[in-house]
């Protein structure tokens, strides 16, 4: 019998607003009011949600009706923009500043991250750390980050670092019965580009891959043995700069140890329908955008990222693509259409809310289950057999691969390598695969 | 008077099909012949183009109907696809390999860039550097570039590499009567998103930048002076591989000097018209789109690239947004319409490009002068302004400081930063700015 790989998680609704307490932090008139509350575990972290699909397709506005359908259910909502792209500010009717602050009500706040700006706070961490450890001898505080430009790669590299403070995947995840203050209910995050959106979601699960080969490299070479501790040092001094934790006593072992355990606790979060939803966004008019939103859902499962559902324009379903033919397309992901939104006049929210379907916002509910019941892994363990649900993608453009005797099978589709690890009794050599409706049936002897 | 920046670019055409010979080295039927052919200077490298605007807009139309037309004009043609969209792939009626392939005719080639498979290649070289230098006695090949997955940041700097060999902007600017062998006239990139294409478009620059920090790092601190020799010198016996260079002899000193030499050329390629075209692509019947343009273009500026021309669908123009409120808002720049392609059926594009427009063919080839009258940057040395063109900002966008005492203005806008080095004669403090119809002109003392 499969046993599907998220079946440990919970379903008990996260998101219900009748299990809040008014015990938070909260913002208003620009001050900051301090209130901690107690929440259960695993409702301890914020919740992140983020849109995916071909150009043009809704993205943004979608991002836009699911914070505000957040943030008018009591959420304590963050919007998170990253593009030079005008729309976001034009739908919100307010201008979105580098700094989390209040639209319109309290609970909805919204930022524009800037890499420009936010490459400053690390540097000066660094340059902290650095002129108390003394490593560079004060080469590093020569750095003007002020006139510092933005590199490709930075801007989702430091995204990853913005979102991660505002989440907590990683913090929230102590006792149950452990304090914590949480600034946001929901952060909801519009991407540069889906391309990028799914190299932040695999980064956690493929920056440990990377991370062991450089422990290697520390650890086994002349030249890393010599320098490494040096750097792991520095790096940990800058991180701790807050906090009264004294790095001294780490060893380098336990320092990439623990890294590697933050970064398994972030890829996994991202695998938690309760801590991560990504949704799909098409315009059902064009066919193209039908397929790419298809094929991003692949590319999500690749990185290893929960698809929660799918949305698209209500009003531009037409005879050839109506809502059945999406539903079908889709299967078993849940589907739901919403308000187009003009953009030749300003935005009324109101209006544009009452007329968001039920289907709509149960989509964006946490406890809406439908998705959860996808496994994009499935064992047989007794026929020694496992599924890969892989919609949008060719059997020709699946590679299967081995590289680690039979513990471990590589999958490499959409650009991206996948490794999955074989539960002990299934360990073995992949002697066939077949490819049905999305399926990729493996064999293993 | 004001100086053009670019006043000493030769106004002399470059792509005319009447100067060619007949002496190139080409790929027919997935063999490649080789011919050499003699150029002048100018001609010697390959032309980049590139298109950026809001998501939907149709960029990769545009980018697909130039890749059609140069092809269909004799140049040799390579058309890079880098988005897991099937959009460019539907529009070419042909499956998009990731090694450059002939589609339909000879002159028109097409490759996808993946990530997975480009990461393979610098780390072979890598490897076998270090086999023979020995720096990491064996760690580095241990490393498998079959199971390594993808970080945020890969997808552009793989890309730089990959386009940087297609267009060799930096190798092509020898002597004038040296052969040079070219594979492409023309290279026609589609990115993964405008955001990104932008971050890439102002890399070599902002590397530099970089780059001088980690010079001082490596030569002033005692682990730089230990460790950073090694490093240098396996970064170019990986690059030297082919040739039959020795690095050995080669000092630190002229490394960093050679590198940074390299990535000055590579810069102001980007803002040679002869070298490099970026287009803005709008669509009309979105007034958010068409603000967007006017925004990339700012941003274009900023990154130090050279905008060519605006395109629209022009089906999409209605009474409001019509072909003279597109000119005006985007005078002085040259725009031209395209036929809108139909996503329903495979497109012919014998017949698409009968319905292409006269201008929005002039404004494909590079005798087209309309913007090489554009000066983003205009000194007036006698009253010691400057002016800088700044399309899509507003002034309370922009932000400018000085770091270098008064040797150079430091412009923050779009989230990027520019350097603008001032002339001898007009060094000073900034006194006074003032924004007017998209110039900022900016007083000195």
């Amino acid at each position: 019998m499969g046993t599907p790989l998220n079946s440990s998680l919970s379903s008990t609704s996260h998101f219900k607003c009748s299990t809040w307490t008014p015990r938070r932090k909260i913002w208003r008139n620009g001050q900051m009011w301090t209130k901690t509350f107690k929440v259960r575990a695993e409702e301890q972290s914020t919740r992140l949600v983020t849109f995916v699909g071909k150009g043009g397709a809704g993205k943004t506005t979608c991002a836009l009706m699911a914070a505000q359908y957040f943030a008018r259910m009591g959420l304590r909502t963050c919007l998170v923009i990253q593009s030079q792209d005008p729309t976001a500010e034009f739908l919100l009717g307010h201008k979105i500043r580098n700094v989390p602050s209040p639209v319109g009500n309290d609970s909805l706040h919204a930022v524009r991250l800037e890499s420009t700006k936010m490459l400053l706070e690390p540097l000066s961490r660094l340059k902290k750390a650095d002129s108390r450890i003394n490593l560079t001898q004060g080469a590093l505080g020569e750095i003007v980050g002020e006139e510092l430009g933005v590199l490709p790669g930075m801007d989702s590299i430091l995204a990853i670092g913005a979102l991660g403070q505002m989440i907590q995947f990683v913090g929230g995840s102590g006792s149950s019965t452990k304090e914590v203050e949480r600034k946001y209910d929901v952060v909801v995050y519009d991407g540069i580009s889906s391309e990028e959106t799914m190299r932040m979601l695999g980064a956690s699960e493929r920056s440990r891959w990377y991370m062991r080969y450089l422990r290697n490299l520390a650890e086994k070479t002349d030249t890393g043995r010599l320098t490494a501790p040096s750097f792991l040092k520095l790096t940990v001094a800058s991180l701790n700069q807050d906090s009264l934790v004294d790095s001294g006593g780490q060893t380098s072992a336990k320092i990439w140890d623990s890294a590697d355990s933050i970064l398994e606790k972030g890829s996994s979060a991202f695998a938690n329908p309760l801590k991560f939803s990504c949704y799909l966004v098409m315009d059902p008019s064009n066919c193209m955008s039908v397929k790419a939103a298809l094929r991003y859902w692949g590319c999500a499962i690749q990185a290893g990222a929960h698809v929660a559902g799918a949305f698209y324009p209500a009003s531009a379903l037409n005879e050839a693509s109506n809502k059945a033919s999406i539903e079908e397309k889709f299967c078993p992901l849940a589907t739901a259409g919403v308000p187009l939104l003009s953009m030749d006049s300003a935005i009324n929210w109101d209006i544009a809310m009452n007329n968001m379907d039920e289907d709509a916002k149960k989509l964006l509910t946490i406890n809406n289950i439908s998705s959860r019941s996808i496994s994009p892994v499935t064992f047989d363990q007794n026929k020694k057999m496992l599924t890969l649900f892989m919609p949008g993608f060719d059997k020709s453009e699946i590679k299967l691969s081995q590289w680690r005797g039979g513990s471990e099978l590589l999958v490499e589709a959409g650009d991206q390598r996948r490794i999955i690890n074989l539960p002990i009794k299934m360990q073995g050599k992949v002697t066939g695969a077949k490819f049905d409706s999305g399926n990729l049936v493996i064999t293993l002897k």
